[in-house]
């Protein structure tokens, strides 16, 4: 804990979160989802996407951007199909209801996907992931968000940071999780170093003239890049399509035209897969889910990590030991309370 | 045309290609599904998934690591999940005979996902993916490999090159196409370099002692390197999960420990999903291909280029001119007839 942070208990985040959220007239499922969300991003000690969040939540809300209550409503779109409307409000509220239904679908059709439409998006979606590892299935999701990454070959921005999140269920282990945007880097890093006044590394990002730059400010007012040049770039694609036109919703450009300069987070829609290995092997269940364990084993045992595992050491330390939030943060989030 | 290449007219390579296969014993379902796939890799240019493949294939057979006639065998798993054994066959004639049933689980179902088990691969993704558009649906595949690139922060070969494949359908135009190595090249492409003496640029591989290399034979008996560091680590990680584990059938390393050093190609599953727009869209199916179209002009009109465009510009060109293949290549292949 350096000078400038403050450490706290879980349980005081948590109730300071769902006072800011009340005291701005969310509904108690909303309260509960986003809560839940935000504080999985923070003891993970992923501060990107922690309390932090809570800041631009209600720049949304109030830019009039965003609903504080509609609820979620479900429809039975085909056979392993399910479709849920946000209604104009944050994500995770949507997710945990059409969850059980996805579950229910990829049980009995072996894979299903679950559209979430019209969200207003700000979450990681390793936290989605991991609840339908819990339920012993494989998951892939992935959005897109505000057009702010350039394809590759061009210099205007037209994807999102489009993160792509991946999981496997594990038998008595946390499960295997990654979750990275198809940009070099999460907006929410440069954001980060926009409030510290660091740098950022080449390669982030090019100014508003396509030039590479090292300013987080430049960088924001410019284009990010992705991740492994034309693949990346390749893979940000697929993710506007799948998780934009293919279920009715909004790419990272048309997001951006609807904010219309209002600075609010992005509105759109994601996509969620879900395969449940017991439809594919049946009885070989067991047996293949040992197989995969001898690759986790050849990877850890060569010395290379699996991603997530910081988290998880994360996730230990802070059910113990608390987080320390910076206190300048805390002092822009307890202002909100007025 | 160079002077060590021979200009060949499509249907005179297409008969060498049957009149090799024939002269191994393959039967004429697989003769036609080899010859199929094999010429889509040579017409779209692509000569490391071409008729050169031919020599791997051939000597695959001779190994005893693949049968000539196996008929493919489909089980009906799940409502939405289809496996089909092709019995130590190559992959095409599994591909092609389960494709039919794939198209109207996901038109029933929204989603649905083939297992191809047992089969021998050597063919690039692209032709299914093309396939699976071509059908009015989009379509994702991917496939381990033998063991040879090491993880991020590794040194030792662990994945396969893992390709990664993805289409959109577009009314009216190609469609929209990536086929990707998770490695940082296709190991094809590495062969090629041995073949022609060339050295290969940095990043691409490491020798046996983990040093970076640039000579194609240390390489080969190296590790080669994933594409964008760890987050291409991790997508092959999770190809090696989806497409192995999960399907029942061997990761990179079990079928490279299945190969005995006898130099085969590799032999293990490959997964591939199907989702319907109209299922997921119904009425405003045509409305939302619409915008995808100017997620499209968007890329190009930056500059920037779609995937594949180079393929289907070989194909119109190849179809009227022909293709030119190298005239060893041709002497080892004609080397097969005796």
């Amino acid at each position: 804990m350096s000078a400038d942070t403050i450490r706290m208990q879980l349980s005081e985040l948590d109730t300071l979160c769902r006072q800011v959220l009340s005291r701005h007239g969310f509904s108690l499922a909303h309260i509960d989802a986003i809560t839940t969300t935000l504080m999985r991003g923070q003891v993970d000690d992923c501060a990107s996407h922690g309390v932090y969040r809570l800041l631009g939540l209600i720049g949304t809300l109030q830019a009039g951007k965003a609903s504080p209550d509609a609820e979620p409503v479900i429809k039975d779109q085909a056979p392993a199909v399910l479709r849920v409307d946000a209604g104009g409000a944050f994500a995770p509220l949507a997710f945990s209801r059409g969850l059980p239904r996805l579950i229910e679908k990829a049980n009995h059709c072996g894979i299903a996907a679950m559209a979430i439409n019209h969200c207003v998006h700000f979450s990681a979606l390793w936290v989605e992931i991991e609840a339908i590892t819990s339920a012993g299935l494989v998951g892939l999701a992935c959005n897109p968000a505000h057009a702010w990454v350039a394809p590759a070959g061009g210099t205007v921005p037209l994807f999102g940071t489009n993160p792509f999140a991946f999981g496997w269920p594990r038998p008595g282990a946390h499960p295997y999780v990654f979750d990275f945007a198809t940009s070099a880097i999460a907006r929410g890093d440069i954001e980060l170093h926009r409030r510290s006044g660091e740098p950022i590394p080449q390669g982030w990002a090019v100014d508003a003239a396509g030039n590479p730059t090292t300013d987080a400010i430049e960088a924001l007012n410019g284009a990010m890049l992705t991740f492994g040049g034309h693949k990346g770039s390749a893979l940000a694609t697929m993710i506007e399509l799948i998780a934009g036109p293919l279920i009715g919703d909004l790419t990272s450009a048309e997001s951006m035209d609807w904010d219309q300069g209002a600075g609010g987070l992005p509105y759109h829609g994601e996509l969620i897969i879900a395969l449940d290995p017991e439809r594919f092997l049946g009885s070989e269940t067991a047996q293949y889910l040992q197989r995969a364990e001898k690759l986790f084993e050849s990877i850890v045992n060569q010395g290379a990590r699996l991603p997530s595992q910081r988290r998880f050491e994360a996730r230990h330390r802070t059910a113990r030991e608390g987080v320390d939030i910076p206190s300048q943060l805390l002092t822009d989030i307890r202002a909100l309370l007025n």
